[in-house]
């Protein structure tokens, strides 16, 4: 009946890295504080042994003595409103950032909200002091070989870089968060091939039509949707705008494809701008019972509409957890002085009314009355 | 544009916490290193203290001198192949107990079939010596008085007690993870409720008769699916053996069902013993192609099945998540001498073909041929 899993462990010191790789204790302190004076091939080798061995150096006591490490975060501004993408990856950043005060981690918040000004400060970045940033978080707008270049540059001037995209080029010792953007659209495909009718009209909307990462999500989705589900149509709808308030265009099209003829039997919002925007149109038309809803982000707007049945599922892009987990992967690989790597990705996940607590953020399933203010906008 | 968002931080001694708290420091150690001498108000406060201002102990010292601390698990047989829940526990928590090995904590297993075993097993841990047990994670198979008391005396003797299961009874100072069994039939039923065609039936397995789980899952489905969908019919198809390659009754009374009159647009699979029998079932009866198909937890066999395309959807009930989970809370709990609680669920999500890589358990990812046993035995 009994049997014992657990070898006796204890606490691991420098001496028994040193001796287990047969180099000098003071080679072994080099290599895990980032010191100069070992081999690359060392220090990795010596990272390596004291993970494997269960090494546990006592963080806070080497940020005191190393002083304040600065990330610069270069990224599209926080719209303060919870629903948007981007606003959440910074909820998640900063929330990391507080958790992780004690390791004397100081972040700067570089905001973009295009190529030309992301450009230009990367390359401030670039020729900065050394020793002015520690690491660096960024994304990329575009495959822009000069975005790339940039980040490339920063990386080897020592500064640790993690970028929040999906497939990014061979940058080394450059960290990634994929954002699986194109994986969402593929999980709502597989929802929509379950859902719709035989025969029937999907229509998904078009995102920004100047955007790679949306064409990229229209193609993957419209890909997986024909290989499930070839008796499907799927139709475009267009119409975008940077501010969701007044995504009207988007609406009046859907509207207006809605009063044509052709059964459709689900809608799919490509990205959180649009979400509002298919309900309203689908409601107007009075064809609501029949069509299935399928929005993306989970987000203060979107959690209400699910709540209200106005919705029925919602693809979660989890971009909250991508921006806690960039902040802790960048922090540990400052504090470990790591190589860069790619991080395990967040899943993509359905979610719908019965699943709905397991996915809102904490801070918003605190808040009673979520979406207090969408209400009174109606 | 700058905007600095982390003050200095820097290591907290247990000096700055007596300070804080107005006591002497030898309180302080006592109160974090679980000793007699403080009260137990004054304990809670210093914990709740020490981790507000982020002190960090340096646990596998203080293990180092603790000694080993044993953990019982009294839990059924973890039948080796992956393709139950229960093993998938057993695997979350030997996965959680070989990372912490440091902490000098042992696991015994103490294998329990029945209610009747459980019982022997926690007279036994009863009275064992003082000591010798630090913690005990344990599980309800009903809701049975003589159960809860054991468990409520052996907490009361001083060992960590954590319990996988919902709503268990209040037990002061035990711990908790969810197990959210009837959630993942909720789930279910927005799924279904979603695919299902109009008017049509939906067909259930009906697990164990005389298990009080399954009969809240059975119950909470149906809820469900009648508040959402007044039009479908749920008709619940009976049939379970303990040993899945046996399932024949449930196989068989399903394609009964199937060649009588009906249409049947959905079937969902309560356990995941019944996931193989539901899709031999539905294929023998040559209407695959109008009838969606849930299953129930991801394993080896119903990834193979997702992959195959021969099922559309999986509950997961992250078993493998729960054991992890489970192993990390107690042990934390030994270490920081912390009182019970109750953990934040973990979500019960809809797997499909496009977002199964996201669930399944690194162990199945590694192994190119996943369930080529599976393959072989048909």
């Amino acid at each position: 009946m009994r049997q014992r899993e657990d070898k006796r462990g204890g606490k691991i010191r420098l001496k028994d890295i040193s001796r287990r790789l047969g180099v000098s204790a003071v080679s072994v302190h080099r290599a895990l504080s980032g010191k100069s004076g070992v081999s690359e091939s060392l220090r990795e080798k010596v990272i390596r042994t004291a993970d494997e061995m269960g090494y546990i150096r006592n963080y806070a006591a080497a940020s005191m003595k190393r002083g304040i490490s600065r990330i610069g975060i270069v990224l599209p501004r926080d719209h303060g409103t919870l629903n948007l993408y981007f606003n959440y990856l910074w909820l998640g950043i900063s929330d990391s950032a507080e958790e992780l005060r004690y390791l004397n981690i100081e972040t700067e918040r570089l905001i973009c909200e295009d190529e030309r000004e992301q450009e230009r400060i990367l390359e401030k970045l670039l020729h900065s002091e050394s020793g002015e940033y520690a690491g660096l978080i960024t994304f990329f707008f575009t495959r822009n070989e000069r975005i790339f270049d940039l980040v490339r540059r920063i990386s080897g001037t020592g500064v640790s870089v993690l970028v929040i995209d999906d497939d990014p080029p061979e940058l080394s010792d450059v960290s990634c968060i994929p954002s699986n953007e194109t994986i969402s659209s593929a999980v709502a495909a597989d929802f929509v091939s379950l859902v719709a009718a035989e025969n029937s009209s999907v229509l998904l909307s078009s995102g920004r039509l100047d955007s790679a990462v949306h064409e990229r999500k229209r193609e993957s989705f419209i890909a997986a949707l024909r290989e499930r589900r070839p008796d499907l149509r799927e139709e475009i709808i267009e119409g975008y705008s940077r501010e969701r308030e007044s995504n009207v265009p988007l609406c009046e099209n859907m509207a207006k494809r809605l009063r044509e003829k052709g059964e459709v039997s689900a809608v799919y919002a490509l990205t959180s701008h649009d979400n509002r925007a298919i309900v309203e149109a689908i409601e107007k038309s009075g064809r609501r019972r029949r069509i299935r809803l399928l929005g993306t982000d989970l987000n203060e707007e979107s959690i209400l509409l699910l709540r209200q049945g106005r919705m029925d599922a919602v693809i979660d892009q989890a971009a909250y957890q991508k921006g806690y987990r960039a902040f802790q992967l960048i922090s540990d690989q400052i504090m470990k002085c790591l190589p860069g790597r790619r991080c395990s990705p967040q899943p993509i996940d359905i979610v719908m009314k019965a699943n709905l607590d397991f996915h809102t953020p904490w801070r918003l399933r605190e808040q009673e009355d979520i979406g207090g203010r969408m209400l009174r906008r109606e």
